[in-house]
């Protein structure tokens, strides 16, 4: 899967080291793969928060001038993808905002289920909203609890709300980070080599700036940074693990550890039951690169099949504007894709995918692979048909352009033309996650959405 | 005058035009000498606002495919100067917001002296803000007002601030203009050739859509657009005129008429006042381009002695960064105006400015025609010393950085190094705008401020 | 005039100051009006020369980095108009070369007329051309020459071309200044603060570098530049001057002096001049922004009738690539200019202009001052018809594109839609630059262009 | 490795197509691997060449509408690698001449060992050289020729020239393709779906515009395309192929066949191999991506150990000027590359690069690799010990940077600090590359360059 369905977004939050801002804008760097389309980072310099965002890479929005506007030992980040409209740059992170105890600012990776809900009836007390973001409810709400603190008023605040949301604040002096009580998006904490913190969706950031995994941040829990303190735990609400499988599957960087996992060997896993349950006379196992390499990786480690490099991806893309000639054939995913010839020619290949999202994709590498000269062509998906969309924070097409929803196994198989085609299947996807209780959400394979 | 006070921003709204937002961008395109540092427009299709802003002129901010999708018949756009921190990207406007009674937008140019006491007003009641612009107070404002038609809801917002607002309004169906009682800053209204509605901050805008000017919009007034309907207009306020004089004497376009009156004849008046009252032997007038041109023509015609251009202004400026050499003496002026040496060598020169505020540019234009040989160099200026800072919407150094509020007429002549200088006094000037009655604030001459 | 006519470029040359390339930076920043598509400039360290061109206005192809890889103590600098093809990039100045000698660049303003001729007997012998510039010519006869020394190449390379060459090489160690027999374009030497030298197209240069001017380049004068020494003359040509008169009348930047004389002065001159002899009863003198200032200052003078900033000049420009709507007339012009509705309302006006080339800016500002209310328009242009291309330096549309080749005054009157339109003769033009000889070309109000 | 040496350019060129110029484009961007610094294409529409060309990428250089100015049914493109200095943009091609036979482009891939003593021979008989450019010899010989046809020029001209070349020349009507008798960079002919031709350096361009591949321009050969005809074949010099070993060792796509064989396949070989005679007992066998990925699973395969993605690449790079803080550890290689520390912890593991330059990077990257836990870390490298610079076409460091040329595999070791270090020996890239007989240059292995 290249395309079509994608995490919405990633935080991080430092907080006690003095270069806090160029902290964050590593970690950022680390977790552009979870959004291209905007960034920013607020930091407060214990007297005054300071925020610059805008629409582009981590690396274009900012400088190493802006960075040092970005004064302060604290510092929260975020990066953005964006079905965008016109009104995109309205809706980058963090939210800022005064309010009767200060000033505050806040990152988000989720989506509330029940926005609509809460915005209306904090409209109809008068309250305007500014933009499109779910995340402008919680500011609303913390301004509007009648309590004193600031911690009470965030543990009012998250009370109200209901869905997916992996929160940092940052106020004047303190930070904060918040996951509901289903953990459905990732948050880890880790510890500055000089003695600070980290909070960031993915432990990839860790590494990059030289930080240690302590542990992820606890469903349901609160954790308050201040000052010459231990970070203080506060379990807001009991905790009922639901995490969002699919970030095994795709969304997370395969060197990253989510919910306590090496996502990589998660994704072998599932190769290898795929190739467990779903086994086929073949030559060669190939990956659609990167997404399904891992997985590739432990079908052929389990199948015995050798494994191949068949498909190569091209990095340098960008868009380009230009109309291709008549004669240029699928020239879009030729741009991205190409197949080695030489290794696949004759050849019975199994191709493995870690999902099919509307198919179109799908298709287009099976003809490439068969204009290749590919005797049969297998396609295997590690992960079970996706049928529903997502209400946690991954933005999903609707449920009439998933093609899963809409056919049988055979009809995808028809449509796709491959030789064959089988999916892992819900259990098998289990297991690979090891899963022994029930502690993942697997909504978008099985339409059991957590009420 | 060549920097250092500035007006803040421009205004526009378009009415009953399916290319609203086109006009709305070639408006602001006239007026943005008002402001360099930011533009946005809002658009409404009837159903949806839809809103683009960024920092940049006019012309990089939009482009075709961004004025396509900011469709519908009516639009609103900004025009900003700014004194700009780290967070100058989200004090833009139009500011938006969703609120009980739909979607709204605002544009405003001027400032409130209430602000901070609203705000804060408001914070304790809940209210959360975003951003440091005066104007969201307002939208506040209306969003809690109990009133249930949005027209009454505006009323009810006015009649909560103080200060400087020309403000223009849209929603999903109409548009509304509102200036405060004094007028302070300008509001013109327009009609488009095809029977649509124009308001905006000067009427040159109005030329560059050939629209026809009708009218000022009053002090006080609230005008009301509606499809299918004359425009309505509703004296929220008494009337009371102070208008901003300083439009005339420097920030408005020659070519606009602003509170009813060319500014243009009104400069050159100042001009022909000065010429009287502060006469001088002198072989030719030169304006400091281009502020000082309509006075100095005024004098010179007055005065009979030649009108010459003994400076040239330089428009291709940009910024450099590049550090001169050390023998590179008031590079920074001298990249903007040179010297007409041959004009100049030898003769007694009245060099003509709008006003003087810090001094430091006037000195360096006296020591540049010095340098260039002039026999003697007498400075005029076509209004009264600015000792005091405007709280109605112009930017302004403080008044410890003000040199007429910090030194007396003869010191000032000394630091600049000039033969002689005279200012024009308050009667003159007040002369020079027909300003028969008391209508017009002088507070940054005289310190009177409207409280 | 506001466009069709463009002088084609400016050069500079700095000798012994060893912020050369800087110095060379600042004049092409003073000269940018003579050329705004791309930038060059070429610096000797005494070992190897340095070259850095591009498209795109100086400020834009310089940075504080660049000017530093431009090391040495010697720079020639070039800005370039262009007619541009696709092929525009590789037309930029300056030429640089490797040949017998070691390396040379040059810089050229100007046009030869041989060059087709001097360009295929070169390509006859084997020579290649790499760009579409005459200048090549130039690198090519002086690799090709037979003498040893530099300068006595230089000297036969010159005497094989033909037409206007104002041109300054630069080699490892010396640099070279030379003017044709005619003097076409202007080239004035000056000297530097620190006892280096400079040579540019225009004085306005010298200001801004704080350099003083010496005297002109004389027309066929080779100037040699060593280290320690003064600059050594070379009679290579019998002088026989024929200096652009164009360019008092449009080109140079009114605080230059060239061929000797105050640019401003001159044009003034020419005001007068046509008041003197195009007399016209009326209310008000108004220019044609910026061009028309001084004629219109010099004809209110004569004529005793009052000058005023009749239309204003709108310096926010840059290009618009936005459509504008049906109702929208003649939006171009009005972009730039736009008229003193209240000034010109009801009077007499005579509007003064530099020059018309196709005569359709002309007709859209009569349009718009008749639009604005002037009772009649009467347009003065301060210098002949003109009626012939220059072959000498000057991009000119062809001759069925020069409205005055193919109508009568009287026919260009009706065109125009003015009341009544009058040139300033030849004889006048020449009286205004003082020419008691025959020094000046004019061909391109009279076709007598030398052979 | 990841740095260090770099192919310098890739050529195309498209004969017989309406869409030439397009066609190039999209074949430049397949090849945008071998040079990211500048990008070109001239094409011809009968009767006038046009050429466009600047530094970036090939999707910024061009677009639609520069794409419509190169009109025409033939075109010519490069890109280009380059160690840059201030004059790199006057370096990019095609080279563009006018000479006498016309107007002629060409690019060239490769490098001239000879090019000194031809250009100081062509300097001494008059010729200038305005590039740093070999190319331009090569017009120049041209030019100079005696013969009449372009044909026999072009003969002429190669027969003066040594060292590596595949070139393409266009003029107004033909298309010709060479290169050098050893064939040392590749140069592949195919056939446009409807009819047209195409050369490229690799065949992965053949697969983007759905050309077919006929065969490798032959080393020694000259190809010419002309209207209406198959290409005519001309054997210039008697081929003595001594192919460019590296092309398989890294610079080609693995996608791409070059001279004759598949890239992946002769680096899975190259594994193999290695694997064969450098045996070590492990756990895992990783590729440092993306170079060793073909030859750590060839590795696999031959020795049974497992592959792994034990490096994982991030491909958000681009230069970030942000310096980073002081606990940030060997931060430039961590952007790149990270751990899959889970499948590393505890494991003996055999790590597979290309080949190492200069050895830095090796170090970081066992360094990480113990850092993430590895108890043993065996690098091998498929290739042998990079002891000598090229001087053929590949921008090599100099000898006493080449760790190879100045350490024993032993001293390597230690300075990487391996647990052990092995490469592949000339007889097995041999073996790999299936040289029965001895057609490949090694000289970068052995030293032993063709004279």
């Amino acid at each position: 899967m290249l395309e079509n369905m994608n995490e919405k977004c990633a935080v991080v939050g430092i907080y006690g080291h003095k270069e806090a801002s160029k902290l964050a804008y590593f970690s950022l760097h680390a977790l552009q793969h979870r959004g291209q389309e905007a960034a920013g980072i607020s930091s407060s310099d214990g007297l005054k928060l300071h925020t610059i965002k805008d629409r582009g890479l981590v690396m274009k929005v900012f400088d190493e001038h802006k960075l040092t506007t970005l004064s302060g030992a604290s510092a929260i980040g975020h990066t953005r993808y964006s079905t965008a409209g016109d009104d995109s740059i309205l809706d980058a992170q963090p939210v800022f905002a005064r309010y009767d105890l200060g000033e505050m600012a806040i990152v988000h990776n989720g989506n509330l289920t029940n926005a609509e809900e809460v915005r209306n009836a904090l409209i109809k007390k008068g309250a305007i909203f500014q933009t499109f973001m779910d995340t402008e409810n919680l500011i609303h709400l913390i301004a509007k609890s009648e309590k004193e603190k600031l911690t009470d008023r965030i543990i009012d605040a998250v009370k109200k709300i209901e869905g997916a949301f992996s929160l940092v604040f940052l106020s004047r002096t303190k930070m904060f980070a918040m996951r509901d009580r289903f953990g459905f998006r990732p948050l880890s904490l880790g510890r500055l080599p000089n003695g600070g913190y980290i909070v960031a969706s993915e432990t990839c950031a860790f590494d990059l700036v030289s930080a240690e995994y302590i542990r992820d941040v606890e469903p349901g829990e609160l954790l308050i940074f201040e000052e010459g303190k231990e970070p203080i735990s506060i379990k807001v609400f009991e905790p009922t693990p639901k995490h969002c499988i699919f970030e095994y599957v795709y969304f997370a960087r395969p060197d990253s550890k989510v919910f306590g996992q090496s996502v990589y060997q998660t994704r072998k896993n599932m190769g290898k039951e795929l190739a467990h349950i779903q086994p086929v006379e073949a030559d060669i196992v190939i990956p659609v690169p990167d997404g399904g390499v891992p997985a590739a990786i432990g079908y052929a480690q389990e199948s015995g099949i050798p494994y191949e490099l068949g498909i190569m991806r091209n990095h340098y893309i960008g868009r380009t504007f230009i109309e291709p000639t008549q004669e240029m054939r699928d020239l879009k995913v030729k741009m991205k894709l190409s197949p080695m010839t030489d290794i696949i020619k004759g050849k019975k290949v199994i191709v493995i995918d870690d999902s099919i999202v509307r198919g179109t994709t799908s298709r287009r590498i099976v003809k490439m692979l068969k204009e290749a000269g590919a005797a049969e062509v297998h396609m295997r998906i590690s992960s079970p048909p996706t049928t529903d969309p997502c209400f946690y924070g991954v933005d999903t097409p609707n449920k009439d352009k998933l093609i899963a929803a809409n056919m049988s196994v055979d009809e995808i198989c028809k449509f796709i033309e491959a030789d064959s085609l089988a999916y892992l299947d819900e259990a098998g996807l289990l297991r690979s996650v090891h899963a022994e209780d029930d502690k993942y959400c697997t909504a978008c394979f099985t339409g059991k959405y957590i009420v």
